[in-house]
């Protein structure tokens, strides 16, 4: 096909950012009769797919899982083609993928997610006999993804959105990012046949190409119940206006950007400079910093150790491997970010590593007074890439100053010795404040995939901090909690039936009971 | 103070809607400046109050109940007078707004309800060690409170909203209502004399008067992080949107307008035509008709005992006493919503009480046909007051279309004998999809306030369907999880320290467990 013809069929293609070339493989945006096709289909999958027991939705997760397992290399190779990330990191992403795939597998088959509460009848109550009420969780409805491009396979077509909207029991329309096109149309077909296997409905599951528009489009259907998004600032937050001036609001669960500072203590930063840099540098460079986790600020205090440190943070700076980035346009909003910055009022560069005219994201390292920092809110926005800023504060006051100018984060970090620990708590009940994950001691990239895991920070970093898009709990995004009142048995769900036939976690009268 | 020295000094007065008749009473509007102080005093108090064990805050909360009941007569005197409800009404609605504090002081004493989550460390993992990682809930910050003028107890300055944010650890700014501004001070200065009684910071808890513009100023504050509200479609939705429109977006529960159907079906309706005409006109009529539960809408088939049946719903309607409406605006609302709604096309009047000058509701029933009801979305329109309107549909197919259309809802019931249970399956399966509530063989009136309950459904019942504002789960509005990784116990909130020294449950590597 030549490129009048893609034109003008309206055809995508992916772009190996390694060699900068257009891969094999042409995908046609969707047109509005497809959207409208797969959103109907949808909505009819949901009414019957929503009331499927947790083990047949298990089998479902577990199927896709499998069928992502037996696409073995082709899978493998395609993302790294179109994402410029090493094998050894694909490999290990489809592993997480299958694992998230697998967790949620086990939270429906075990089934006390649904947060069944009960307060029974009271029929002798004065002055008023009580009825029966019951509640539990039900899935709301189609689902929108937006997937990342950061992370072509576990946070993309069956990521961890995906896996939680289909454990809930909402059917699933992915909206492929442009990025990794191919790499989505495997995944999308593993899971296409995983629900031909199981029996479900045709509309369970559906991925649809297009650009800003299809999204648009899609946010807007009457049909659409909540939409997940992973992804920059910009086109989170225009999301979340479109779906809150619908009709009909819905939520958009959108993860955006964040600056993770790391906040080092003064002696922690004298005992611990060699390992300290190093652990910093490559927390930076890591995946060529385009994870949403990536250390963008760091916070310490003037001294003479101070400078030792930066000077040891540079030299690590250097040592680092510039890496290929995901796309052209990452690429050069990272430079541009990183310039906008670094050519701030009281910003200097300590350290750039070299371009090379290829799509490398290039390791850089600056620094700034804490005066100047607070001065410029700009200096807050997410640079999405290897770069990292020094804010250099005069005493420990200015330090909690700069805590609290913070805007949401998705992380802060606090690195402190054992005897630092008293002084830290100050520092970390303001940080509580302004993130949705604190972390002692370690760097914020390397997100946990478990229950504990809050993935998900007050606005900017989100726009909704109350709900995490790790970690089992990211379920609870789907779902909306029904009361059922003086309903008969024969009528109830299971999970809310006289008896507890399915064994899960009940609240009956207000105690925690699972029988 | 004359007429004029009011304007000019922006007080504002009561009027008993009874007597239409300003009451005594002076109460100035807030200025900007007390607005802000009052804002940035309550953000103070949230770093030391969020901060307080369950048992510090729930003395607070039955100090509050405490001084409500200490209030006497004079609370219950000046509330009639302004609601122009009836004395036993509000004794009630006392006694279920001291309830209300009691049980959430109970709920915070126990602590469970902080949701903590604890995946222990796996330092042996590979091919990575495990760090510990420990979530729980924490306060969000000041929050904002529109009180209800239907409940001007139970659902105002010491209502729900306030007592679920208390309880969750943020201070609360009421915006009072106009409509009960004498019942609001008596309340306020409760509360105030009981965060003194307990020594809590002063900004953990004000009322504020004034008009829209008030509360506008309050929702747009920087510091405010979540709003609740209860009243109109119209008042909601326009803070939903301003809240949207900040910087920083924070969420508004609104519980708005809500039709409340009752689905009755064709043997139900032939058996029990007495019982059921008595027990819908006096669900109609109750408080004048002013509650969100109150059912605006009864479906049913067409047919002979159905034509029975409205004639003995118009004779009760008939036997039914007009009440005083809560103020002026709301009386004179109700009468263009009655008529608007009787004036449309195939709507038809079936009773509708005398008026007598006074500002009462009289109470009104219609029919309409199913086909017109489904061409003519605007008779979804919340009428507040004692109207209903009678859907009537050719056959089953159509009853089920009707459910198909509704608008989202806050309750939805059903009325069914034992052998119709199985038709009603398909029924309660649809409007389970629409209501945050449906009910079996009983009215919608009458709001149990207990652990199972959910007090919100999809919109525009509520703008946010997720969370109920009645019931212990009302406090889960005004938290978010923070997630704390590698926090030495020294310094990590009481809920997830090793040990739990709380015995609260919690969910530790995946298990609930109370240890």
């Amino acid at each position: 096909m030549s490129e009048t013809d893609r034109t003008k069929m309206k055809i995508l293609q992916s772009v190996n950012p390694a060699t900068q070339r257009v891969l094999p493989g042409d995908f046609a945006i969707a047109t509005r009769a497809q959207i409208e096709e797969t959103v109907a289909r949808a909505n009819e999958a949901w009414k019957v797919y929503k009331n499927l027991s947790g083990s047949e939705k298990a089998t479902f997760l577990r199927t896709i899982a499998d069928e992502i397992e037996a696409l073995g290399d082709s899978l493998v190779q395609r993302a790294v083609e179109e994402s410029g990330l090493p094998e050894g990191r694909i490999i290990g992403e489809r592993g997480r993928t299958c694992n998230q795939l697998r967790l949620f597998a086990k939270l429906v088959e075990e089934g006390s997610w649904v947060n069944a509460v009960i307060d029974e009848a009271q029929p002798d109550r004065q002055p008023m006999p009580r009825v029966d009420i019951r509640k539990m969780s039900i899935a709301v409805g189609p689902v929108v993804v937006f997937t990342a491009s950061n992370f072509p396979l576990a946070f993309s077509t069956a990521g961890g959105d995906t896996a939680s909207a289909l454990a809930a029991g909402c059917p699933v329309i992915v909206k492929a990012h442009p990025s990794h096109l191919g790499t989505n149309a495997l995944v999308a077909k593993a899971i296409t046949e995983a629900a031909e296997k199981c029996n479900l409905p045709k509309g369970v599951f559906a991925s649809l190409n297009g650009e800003i528009e299809t999204g648009q489009v899609l946010v807007q259907h009457p049909l659409v119940k909540a939409v997940a998004f992973t992804g920059s600032f910009r086109g989170g937050k225009a999301l979340f206006d479109l779906a809150n001036g619908r009709p009909e609001p819905i939520p958009v669960y959108a993860e955006m950007g964040s600056n993770n500072p790391i906040f080092i203590l003064l002696e922690k930063l004298e005992l611990e400079q060699d390992s300290l840099a190093e652990m910093i540098a490559n927390s930076v460079n890591l995946g060529a910093g385009q994870f949403c986790t990536n250390p963008g600020i760091l916070v310490m205090q003037k001294g003479k150790s101070t400078e030792v440190f930066l000077e040891k943070l540079q030299k690590a700076f250097a040592e680092l491997q510039s890496a290929v980035m995901l796309n052209e346009g990452i690429y050069e909003a990272y430079r541009k970010g990183k310039t906008q910055s670094m050519s701030s009022s009281g910003v200097s560069a300590l350290f750039e590593a070299k371009e090379d005219g290829e799509w490398k994201g290039a390791p850089s390292l600056a620094k700034v007074s804490a005066a100047h920092f607070l001065e410029n809110s700009n200096l807050q926005e997410e640079v999405f890439g290897p770069f990292t800023l020094a804010v250099l504060c005069d005493d420990e006051n200015q330090l909690r100053q700069v805590a609290d100018a913070l805007h949401g984060q998705l992380t802060a970090t606090v690195m402190v010795t054992q005897e630092e620990l008293e002084k830290a708590s100050g520092l970390l009940e303001v940080l509580s404040q302004k993130a949705g994950r604190v972390i002692f001691n370690g760097v914020p990239t390397g997100v946990e995939v478990c229950h504990a895991m809050h993935h998900g920070g007050p606005f900017p970093s989100t726009t909704n901090g109350k709900y995490t898009s790790v970690g089992t709990e990211a379920i609870q995004r789907f779902v909306r909690p029904v009361t059922f009142q003086n309903i008969p048995d024969t009528l109830l769900p299971n999970a809310l039936k006289r008896g507890n036939p399915l064994q899960i976690w009940r609240t009956v009268n207000g105690e925690k009971v699972r029988t």
